[in-house]
């Protein structure tokens, strides 16, 4: 391969909204004055690539799309411009691969919120500077900026630190800016992907972790992950019994929720965080709000600085996803085990096997 | 009148769910050790007050109920133990007139959140500690404990400083809490009871104010009581122009509003804070929280010691309610005026005319 040109990589991609992936060849574009070429070795399943290969968030760009937001490889060339990285170094890339570079957000190293004219440029299924497709990390290689480029440190195998690019970043995130840490308490709505990363990092963070979950049936994993306590959502006592007791509450599921009893939750000055989109808006009635100056926020993954600051953390820490590896061609198997929440607690795809 | 017995007070009471208002006469008890008797001399009227006789939010308490929170007057006499306030004292009462006195949030002057067996006791239509329902501040004395009671400086007319302990705090709380103040940009929906004070106040404390109300008709008024800007939330435009603009919104109308569109007037990491109860749940959709970090939060009146903040800061700043001032047989008139929207800005009724 050569920096001059184009290069070719196998993915995996949709054909078509809907239809199961495939094989196909795509191509890298040359290297830029600061582009980085990645071998990739590994790439998480996220339930993002699902939502946007079935396009169930309406538009998902141009059709073939190849998924996957949670890159984790090893540099194999760098543009002459380039001077954080270098060839055999270990690096990731996360849900973004550029943005506008000049917004109050992109200067302040929130790319995610960028308010410009190109906006944050997902790795998958947007509009790269190029005016190409960009397309993601189910695939052998990739060409990315190297401001979006994140370090992995030794401490992390690559396979298990590929879905921290954006289950880790995402749950990382709002557990920084909302302070969890010793003498907090802190929830955690689902154990999925999502879930089991933030009761992981909150654990590390030195908050008291509670699940809640629709079962007991992940209990022990739960409290293996970090968990201090474990308690079923569809259990009516569970929201007596805790009324009031945490401060912060990340909900990583995208199901429909009932706002209000959650909210109820939360301690005076406790914020319930959105991390997953659901179909349709939900009803919050103020008084749950208004009675304890509760807040409803979202949150969506973290900034380059941020995610940096979260491998950082999670290497020194020793926390990485729970993981299975599958084959390439087992990832339309994948995505509907992934549907059905059999997976603890991601899948990633082997590289080498595309 | 005697500190030793009771002391009757005439009042104004709606007699049962939804009747007109009348006067009648309440017993005031008799002082205890830290009991203040209150001359009252004007009590302003708030929607709550409205809400809560004609039963609309549900139980009401016992009728009678004698509405008014906003009340300012002049201490007549004292129990033997206050050590606060002494007679000639001029002096006010909010929303309510004591919580349990024991829990975290009482303890850190947040007795608005108290989360004790009591709860926070209101002004009227509760129940207070001799287990009698609660009477409010339409009427010519009332009996507080001093730790209830806050002093109104002198550089405040009483008169006008009356719906400051409703509408002032409830404004002034968030404001605070939020860091409204140079360099930050506030928006207040609704220009009535509460949105004046909220303009007055943020702007007093140094933000760019902008009033978003139904249409330009108080444009003028808006900007005489501090305003930078004005617009109409009828025009469309209005959204699209001031996207992404705030920094906080502060709604004071309890009607039905299309959330999506007033949290994507906030800046990354705005907060868009409810402060009256919606008869119905809101809908909000995840997108435009996670989009920006935003949250949606409530926010209920303010603590003693922020209370007693709040009219401090508004006797430095020259800050009182604008009011139109009523004989207390104008009642039931007045609250049809509340609910046409046709008061500029606050009624305030007259006790002496009790």
């Amino acid at each position: 391969m050569t920096a001059q040109t184009t290069t070719t990589a196998y993915a995996y991609a949709a054909p078509a909204p809907k239809a199961p992936l495939e094989r196909i060849a795509v191509e890298r574009r040359a290297l830029g004055e600061h582009d980085v070429l990645i071998d990739i070795k590994y790439a998480g399943i996220c339930h993002s690539d699902i939502h946007t290969v079935r396009a169930e968030w309406g538009e998902g760009g141009t059709f073939p799309v190849v998924p996957g937001h949670e890159i984790a490889g090893v540099v194999a060339e760098v543009g002459p411009g380039v001077t954080r990285y270098a060839a055999g170094d270990r690096v990731g890339v996360g849900c973004f691969v550029d943005s506008c570079r000049e917004c109050e957000n992109c200067r302040g190293g929130l790319q995610q919120y960028c308010t410009g004219a190109t906006g944050m440029i997902g790795t998958y299924a947007a509009t790269g500077r190029d005016g190409k497709p960009t397309q993601g990390g189910y695939s052998q290689h990739i060409v990315v900026d190297e401001n979006y480029v994140l370090r992995i440190p030794d401490a992390l195998p690559l396979d298990a630190a590929a879905p921290l690019l954006c289950a880790g970043v995402t749950t990382y995130s709002p557990l920084a800016h909302w302070q969890a840490g010793p003498g907090r308490k802190v929830a955690v709505v689902g154990l999925g992907g999502l879930g089991h990363m933030a009761v992981k990092i909150a654990h590390a963070m030195g908050a008291e972790v509670t699940v809640l979950s629709q079962s007991l049936r992940k209990k022990d994993d739960g409290l293996r992950l970090g968990a201090d306590h474990y308690h079923a959502t569809s259990d009516p006592a569970t929201f007596e019994a805790l009324a009031g007791s945490f401060d912060l509450i990340l909900n990583t599921v995208s199901a429909d929720l009932d706002l209000g009893s959650y909210l109820g939750l939360l301690k005076t000055d406790g914020t319930l965080v959105q991390l997953g989109v659901p179909e349709r808006p939900q009803e919050v009635g103020a008084f749950p709000l208004i009675s304890g100056r509760r807040s409803y926020a979202g949150s969506l993954i973290g900034g380059i600085p941020e995610t940096q600051e979260m491998l950082d953390f999670c290497a020194a820490h020793g926390i990485a996803a729970d993981i299975e590896l599958i084959r390439a061609e087992q990832v339309n198997e994948a995505y509907e085990r992934v549907l059905a929440s059999d997976v603890r607690y991601r899948f990633v795809i082997d590289a080498a096997t595309i």
